[in-house]
């Protein structure tokens, strides 16, 4: 099988290297990126054509194109093009999947092509294909974990270390695990892309992209570890998506969000820039994968893997269950209990006027938590609430906020699992 | 699609209705089990041909059999005749895969038929589907993982609960999760055969399952896991399969056997009835798999799964990376830390004679633990060792194992990551 690469950075060198030391019946035959003569390198045997030009993968010599550029545009336009060229498809792309799948992968089908995008979802782990094809059997109706590798480099460093938030960041730009603008992994952008793949294959749920809430972890601060960790949690980013019981798959739960989970428990144990991907289906359960979620060789054996599949098969599959187009109502109906952070400038009557507040609300307090040793100009103590939907602490938040004696806007994280 | 159901107990019954209640192209043509009269239930409709003849199922009316009712003869005979007269096979029978699955996988590619058997391993997790297709693109080097539901039960219930072997297998064989016969579960050869299938499909290693050494959890007592906390591990029946770096896929370490391991780690935290498969790849580095291990619903799940495969595709993969069809020689050549528990009569000079003896075998004490309170006439006691190879230390058992002061014979367990 013929094989064109679109796009030359990590991941793009990493597939070229594991396609041409491959054992399998492949053949490289493009190399397109932008400014070729900069990315020429000589370990590329030189039958493989170098292109700035994506129509030239279009023609008859190609039977699949590997596409590692991301981003909407142009590779959407690119996808479009190769399919209407009857060429297979293989990509890392998760936000033209989140954003467009349903229709590429409707046109994909129509044209009789393999359309493969394991790599688009935590990296080195096969979830696509174990949740599409490995529970095709089952009915999940839950899907959560941690998409964000750099987001969990970061926050289990901070568990580890007492280290500020702006410290860890900028040593994880400087070692590579974050980027120069760090927005998509912080505020949550990244996993809601990824969340959004996993609602359409394993839910077969259609989410707009911008329906998910997405929460950032950038108001977090050491001292949340502090007091997660005397309540006997950590904090992680957690990406979840479940289906309303009366919603006939047209209403979920979805969130990418900071949340502190139980130290031990399974999301706690995720370290570093590892993924892990939950599961839960009517009658097989509770099933989890996890494993190195990004980086260029698991992003690349994920490309490999699909480029083999495509390879060993002469058709593609004749039919998935598919999501219906619509896109389905996100709505926060569960009831989680809640971290509620507040960093104040000391007085009396604090606690009073927040517990009216809160109760005007219909919000219950757990608990009330302050360590000692921290200055009465900026002293952060904790309130947990019993559990409640998100909507109505937000709405409680916002009345609090504004009240005189805050430092800063107090930080909400949902207490889950 | 038409399916033929072979074996009609737990996990057929819940095959039966996973596919008469599919939205999919399924529809079941047949149930084959031995008197049938006893077996036939209400809710299977009348267009279900009940019959107690296999040869039935071989007509043209069928394109798929499931084959649910284990062993190696007579379903390897049934298999063979399936493939022969083109049927596409399913199957949860991880002997029949462990012992002749050579010889079967090619049978199935010569005939061009579909042959599925996600449900021989990890009941309902899609390890089998992940490691053949979505590891495809890496190279792993070893699989190991708790591949025994039955065991992890009895061994999670003794770690929570003070309580003796045989009372926590009397209770698992009143609840159902220990059959009247335990010996293939607590002894190992379930999750031997389990291992070569994974050995097979991951590593491309052909294994005779009677090479695997197996070494029973039976011995071991409650004390184990009070001496295991003290040094901050616990206990779990592990399998692994590891190739030799210098073995070129020809030579490999394996064992299935109780092993200390580390509190908290990944082997640690599965309970209950759960299994969890980890998988080492050149590229990928380490990924995991984890969820129901076993019981009719998950393996139903993954039975269904592979039959819905089956459906989407036209024509069966063209190729698989195959197992050298030579057994692979089986040799213990990584070097653990090992836990030595005695239990002995008191008297002086045991520790000498202890020492003496591991140090004619070249073999190091790491540290002697006793705890008080136990009887001088049956004393439990601890030595572990640093780091050496099973069969060295296995030679230095058996010349202790006959000295004067033992109650019983000492027990080894190696300790892992």
């Amino acid at each position: 099988m013929n094989v064109a690469l679109l796009g030359f950075g990590t991941v793009g060198q990493a597939v070229a290297r594991l396609i041409l030391g491959s054992s399998a019946p492949l053949t490289l035959t493009h190399i397109c990126n932008r400014q070729v003569a900069r990315k020429r390198v000589e370990w590329v045997p030189s039958s493989v054509a170098w292109t700035e030009r994506f129509e030239d993968l279009l023609g008859p010599d190609v039977d699949l194109i590997v596409e590692v550029i991301g981003g909407l545009d142009p590779a959407g336009r690119y996808h479009r093009a190769a399919i209407a060229a009857k060429k297979s498809v293989v990509t890392a792309n998760k936000q033209l999947i989140a954003h467009e799948g349903g229709e590429i992968l409707r046109l994909a089908a129509q044209q009789g092509v393999h359309f493969g995008f394991e790599a688009a979802v935590a990296g080195g782990i096969p979830v696509i294909r174990a949740i599409r094809e490995g529970l095709a059997g089952d009915s999940l109706k839950r899907i959560s974990g941690i998409l964000n590798g750099t987001c969990n480099y970061m926050l289990t460093r901070m568990e580890a270390e007492r280290i500020s938030f702006d410290d860890v960041l900028a040593d994880a730009q400087a070692k590579g695990f974050a980027e120069a603008d760090p927005t998509d992994d912080l505020d949550g952008y990244d996993a809601r892309a990824k969340l959004c793949v996993l609602a359409r294959i394993g839910l077969h749920v259609a989410l707009r992209p911008d329906d998910v809430p997405c929460r950032s972890i950038r108001p977090l601060k050491d001292v949340d570890f502090i007091y997660a960790r005397r309540l006997g949690y950590t904090i992680r980013q957690v990406s979840h998506v479940e289906c309303h019981a009366d919603g006939n798959g047209r209403a979920v739960d979805a969130a990418v969000e900071p949340a502190l989970v139980k130290s031990g428990s399974v999301l706690s144990r995720v370290r570093g820039s590892e993924n892990l991907v939950l599961t839960v289906g009517e009658r097989g359960g509770e099933t989890g994968f996890f494993g190195r979620g990004a980086g260029g060789d698991p992003t690349a054996v994920a490309v490999l893997s699909d480029v083999l599949t495509i390879a060993r098969h002469s058709s593609p599959p004749g039919w998935f269950e598919v999501a219906d187009d619509r896109p389905a109502t996100v709505e926060s109906r569960r009831a989680f209990p809640h971290y509620l952070r507040l960093v104040v400038r000391d007085k009396p009557g604090i606690i009073a006027a927040l517990a009216n507040a809160l109760a005007r609300h219909e919000l219950n307090i757990d608990a009330v938590l302050q360590e000692g040793g921290w200055p009465k100009e900026s002293l952060p103590f904790v309130v947990t609430l019993e559990p409640a939907r998100r909507d109505l602490v937000d709405r409680a938040i916002d009345e609090i906020a504004p009240l005189d004696f805050h430092v800063e806007r107090p930080v909400c994280l949902p207490i889950v699992d």
